[in-house]
C-alpha cells in the first residue's frame, strides 16, 4: 500500500499478496482461442473466461481479498457492500468461505439470477432503487445497524489488488501480449490490470471498452476529471457505476484509450460470444469484442488479451430472443 | 484393424494412431469441475468439454481420423456422409482443412445453424426427410454421383477410432475415474470410449444416457439384439439414429448400463448445465447430467467422467423460452 497525494493505494505487492491468500477460493481460469473470430478482428485473440468462477465472476478475487485479510475481530463483525450484482454475489461467496455474515443492497432491479445467487451463498439482500444516489443512501443505513466491514464494488485497495491477479495470471498464461482489454463499469478491474501490467509488462497496451449509453469513464477520460451519471441505462448491467477517485488515479494514468459500443453492438457481440466460443457471458462482457469488431485499426495484427469478466445471466430473458 | 465375426473393427492401435493423425486438427478440450453440481449428485463430475473443438462437436475426431487418412487419390474425390448435424459439419470442416470436397445429406429439420457451419466450411448440402430410411436413399444418390469416399457418422472403424481419442485424453486429464458417461445415439462415441477404455482403463465403467423418446439403444441392450427405430422425436437431435453392427459390437461387450431421461429431465439438465458451467451445450449433451441428476444410487461417491459432446445450438429457439 502507498499513499498519493492522502489516497491509500494498493501496490503489485499488494497483487501478488492477495494472489497467494485468495488462491484456495478461487479458479485459475482458462484461456480459450477462437479461429473464426480471429479472422473476423484480423487479431490473435486470448479469452480468459472469468465466467467460470464459483460465482460466475471475476469480482471473487476482490471480495476473498478483502475478506481474507480481515483480521478475526473484524471478520466476526461481518462484511457489507452495495452492487449491481457480481460483486454482491462475489462478496457472499467470500463470506460464506469464511463463515462470516454478508449484507448486501440490491437494485431491485437487479437480474433476479444474481439475487437467488446471493441468497443461495447466505448472503442477506437489502433492495434500493436503480440509482447511485438510491444505493448509498440504503447502504449507509444498512452499515450503520451491521457494523460490518464495508467492501466498496471497487473503490477499495483491497479490492483492486485482488481484481489485478487476473492479468497477473494473464500473462504467465499468454506470451508476448501486446495489448489488454476489459469492460469498465467502476473501473475495478481495469484498476487492477493497470496496477499489474505497469509493474510486470509496461509495454502492453490496456483498453477499456464501455456501452455509449453508459460513458462516464469515457468522457471523464476525455475531459481529465471524473465525470459521474447518476442513473444511466444500458443492458451491460454490470457497467452503469462511475468511476471513484481510487479508479481514476489508475485510468487517467495508465489506461491507453476507452472504446465505446451501441446496445445493438454488445448484444450481437454476446450472441457472437456464445455460438462461437459456446461460453454463457454477459452483456457486459461482450462490450470488449464489440469494440474489437468496431474499431479493427486499433487492434488487428495484435495479440490481444480479453477479459471475459462474467457470465451470471438470467436465461429467461435473452436480448435476441423477443 | 482386426476382424471379428466378418466385421472390420477397430483396435487401440487404431486409436494411438488416430491421436496423433489428429493432433493438429483438433483441440485437447478442457475439464470443468463444479462444486454446485457436485453437491446436487454426491458424485465427482468432471465434464470434457468437446463443445470447444472447432466445430463445436466431437465427431471432429473421428471425421478427421477418415479424411487425413485417405490416400491422396482417394482424397481427391472428396469425401461423403450423411448425418443429423454434427458429424456432418465436422466432416466438412475435416475436408476443408485438407482441401478436398465434401457432399452431405441432411435431414431439412435439421438446425439452421448447423447447416449454416457446413456451407461456411465449403461443404455442400444435400436435404432429406428425417427418417433413416429417406436419409439412406437420398445418400445412395449422391454418392453414386460423386464418387465419394462414404464417412459414416459412426458405423465406420476410422470414426470409431477417432471418437476412441476423447477417452485416452480424458484418462490422460483425470486421475482415478470410476466411471465415464456419454449421450448414445448411433454409438461412435460410446464405441470409441469401449475401445479406449477396455484397453487403457477396463476397471472404469462406462454408462450411456439416452432419451426415453429414443430409447432404440437401451431396448437393444435390454433385448441383446439391434432394434431400430425409423424415426423417433426427441429434443436430443443428434440421438435420433439407430444403432449399427460395428457400434453394436462395443456396446453389447462393453457398456455398463444404459439409463435414460425424458424430454423435460432433458431440458432441464440442458438449463441447469447452461446456468452453473456457463457453457452453451446441446440438448443432446444434456441427457448424461439427467441422467446422473434422476439416478443418485448409481453415481454418488464415485469420480465421473461426462463427455460434453457438442455446442451447436440455434441461439434462437431455446427449449426453456416460449
Amino acid at each position: 500500500m502507498k499513499d498519493v497525494n492522502g489516497l491509500d493505494l494498493p501496490t503489485y505487492d499488494d497483487v501478488a499478496a492477495a494472489h497467494e491468500r485468495i488462491a484456495p477460493h478461487i479458479r485459475r481460469t482458462e484461456i480459450l482461442t477462437n479461429q473464426f473470430l480471429d479472422e473476423q478482428t484480423g487479431a490473435t485473440l486470448f479469452f480468459k473466461c472469468e465466467n467460470l468462477q464459483p460465482p460466475g465472476a471475476f469480482k471473487v478475487r476482490g471480495a476473498c481479498n478483502a475478506v481474507f485479510s480481515l483480521s478475526d475481530e473484524a471478520a466476526a463483525r461481518g462484511v457489507a457492500t452495495h452492487s449491481s450484482g457480481n460483486h454482491a454475489l462475489s462478496l457472499a461467496y467470500a463470506a460464506m468461505r469464511r463463515g462470516i455474515p454478508c449484507n448486501v443492497v440490491m437494485p431491485r432491479t437487479a437480474p433476479q439470477a444474481k439475487k437467488d445467487t446471493v441468497i443461495a451463498y447466505g448472503g442477506t439482500i437489502t433492495e434500493c432503487e436503480p440509482s447511485t444516489t438510491s444505493r448509498e443512501a440504503v447502504f449507509a443505513e444498512v452499515q450503520a445497524k451491521t457494523g460490518a466491514d464495508f467492501v466498496h464494488p471497487y473503490n477499495d485497495p483491497r479490492v483492486i489488488a485482488g481484481q489485478g491477479t487476473c492479468s497477473k495470471e494473464f500473462i504467465e498464461q499468454v506470451a508476448d501480449l501486446d495489448a489488454v482489454i476489459a469492460p469498465i463499469g467502476g473501473g475495478g478491474m481495469i484498476s487492477g490490470t493497470c496496477l499489474t501490467l505497469s509493474e510486470l509488462a509496461p509495454h502492453v497496451q490496456i483498453y477499456a471498452a464501455e456501452p455509449e449509453q453508459a460513458d462516464d469513464a469515457y468522457r471523464s477520460f476525455k475531459a481529465g476529471h471524473i465525470i459521474a451519471d447518476d442513473a444511466p441505462e444500458t443492458i451491460a448491467d454490470g457497467l452503469k457505476v462511475p468511476l471513484k477517485e481510487r479508479t481514476w488515479h489508475f485510468v487517467s494514468n495508465y489506461v491507453t484509450d476507452i472504446l465505446t459500443a451501441s446496445e445493438q453492438e454488445i448484444i450481437d457481440a454476446m450472441k457472437l460470444s456464445w455460438k462461437r466460443l459456446k461460453q454463457v457471458i454477459e452483456p457486459s462482457c461482450a462490450v470488449p469484442l464489440a469494440v474489437i469488431l468496431k474499431n479493427p485499426e486499433v487492434f488487428a495484427g495484435k495479440r490481444v488479451g480479453v477479459i471475459i469478466t462474467g457470465g451470471n445471466v438470467d436465461l429467461d430473458r435473452l436480448p435476441w430472443i423477443k
